[in-house]
């Protein structure tokens, strides 16, 4: 059993068509996770995460603030106890509209590469 | 995509050695997540799941009260933004010890059977 705070993980930030986002992977492969990860993100207000797409799915769920997730069909609001499927090859981005930090759970499975 | 909120979900009261604990499966097979399931748990205060033992990990986040973890080295103190990794065949078991629930997300691997 790991037990672990939030806060002992270091936050990075994402690079790569994000703009304002932290990322802490909270349990992952070199944890001995089996199958799949979970990550912490916080978007700073007006940031967003880049409009991509990718094979794997995302769980997410959002923990405080406000925003959209942006899928194929437009926009959704968010709010905290919020909770998405990103199904997989779905373009998707995350976006902070509140005043304050947008954080949720994203977790996804292990990759083959 | 899909875009809920886990009051939408239902909660079902956990039986077979759970005291006070309620669950909702927040992200499952029905919904199309093709690998792993998200549930939202709420232990009473007082409350505890079983001390059971499977072949699956669990990867927990603590999302609101205080309690315990309790593994095979014992307890480990938990509180809001707590992670957990319970490793497969690991036993444990999480207890309430505050005067507020104790909630939780758990996720879960897809199992075979």
């Amino acid at each position: 059993m790991i037990v672990k705070h939030l806060t002992d993980v270091p936050a990075q930030e994402v690079e790569q068509g994000a703009v304002g986002v932290t990322i802490r992977w909270l349990l992952a492969e070199p944890d001995g996770a089996p199958h799949f990860a979970m990550r912490h993100f916080a978007i700073a207000p007006g940031g967003h995460t880049p409009h991509h797409t990718h094979e794997w799915e995302h769980e997410v769920f959002i923990l405080s603030g406000s925003g959209t997730a942006t899928g194929p069909h437009g926009d959704t609001p968010l709010e905290a106890g919020s909770v998405v499927l990103v199904e997989p090859n779905e373009e998707h981005h995350f976006t902070n509209h509140g005043a304050q930090p947008l954080t949720f759970l994203c977790l996804i499975p292990h990759r083959e590469s």
